[in-house]
């Protein structure tokens, strides 16, 4: 698939088969995350792959999202505190290299959703996976493969978010 | 070429080629932007594509970095914080467009690099694009097609970076 349709098809997926996500795969979305770009390539990501049943209940139980449950795979996203340059520069990496994962897991026939809302509590996410302080939780990315169905989304037309030269003059 | 290629075969180009970038080459770049993930759906970007030589000089003055100046199209990338959710998640998206475009451009046969340094002068690169203050500059994305060389990059193992089902053990 060309890197253009796999990024205009990505949806996300909330519906799960029961089926577990094969370790070589996982190992194929870390490398996309890991080859993201960053400031001063400090790379500050950190992983925590979650496939136990009863780890991925509890942490589903800190968010209003059901369908967290149902994953069987998590991908736990942190920002390193330890390694940080600069917070929005920083975030801004965690951000493309969560994208490089979605991208990832469409292209290799799994389904994601990204789920920001467990941001809100963050320090029990943590407590759970017995991450130290100085990890913050920034996104939990639950994978597997989707229950076919058709997924549409919407976005705002390029005329509406970009401009040529300067501000005002619309693409 | 498949997606994982795309993304570890991207690297940061900073010398570019004086040949202009296409439009039709532009429109696939911000097409891939546009369909990026963000928080609510909101689509908190804005891009101003900027190729007027004139333009792109003064915009490379606020930077150290001279070889901003030699890119025949930088494309400024915006928060719009009039479509805010949170900031952390919000700042995230713009990382995933920002992602979303470097690969597009590395699958085109072109050449980018991701300018954060200029964040530091924010408000004039709003100024000498008319940018008004609910726009927040995010990056300035410099784009070309890349001068022929060989250009590496590294990256911290998996062994360092992810962890399997707890924190502290180390994939």
């Amino acid at each position: 698939m060309e890197i253009i349709d796999v990024i205009k098809t990505r949806r996300s997926v909330r519906e799960f088969e029961r089926k577990k996500v094969e370790i070589d795969k996982i190992e194929k979305i870390l490398e996309a995350a890991r080859w993201a770009p960053s400031a001063k390539n400090r790379q500050p990501w950190v992983f925590i792959v979650v496939q136990n049943e009863e780890t991925i209940k509890q942490i589903a139980s800190c968010t209003i999202y059901s369908f967290v449950g149902n994953a069987p795979l998590l991908i736990v996203v942190f920002l390193d505190k330890s390694e940080m340059v600069d917070r929005t520069k920083d975030v801004q990496a965690i951000g493309a290299s969560i994208q490089n994962m979605l991208l990832a897991v469409h292209a290799l026939g799994l389904g994601a959703v990204w789920v920001g809302e467990i941001l809100a509590r963050k320090e029990e996410v943590n407590k759970i996976l017995d991450a130290p302080s100085y990890l913050e939780l920034m996104a939990v990315v639950a994978v597997g493969y989707p229950v076919e169905r058709k997924r549409s989304s919407e976005r705002k037309s390029l005329k509406e978010i970009a401009y040529r030269e300067k501000f005002g003059i619309s693409w």
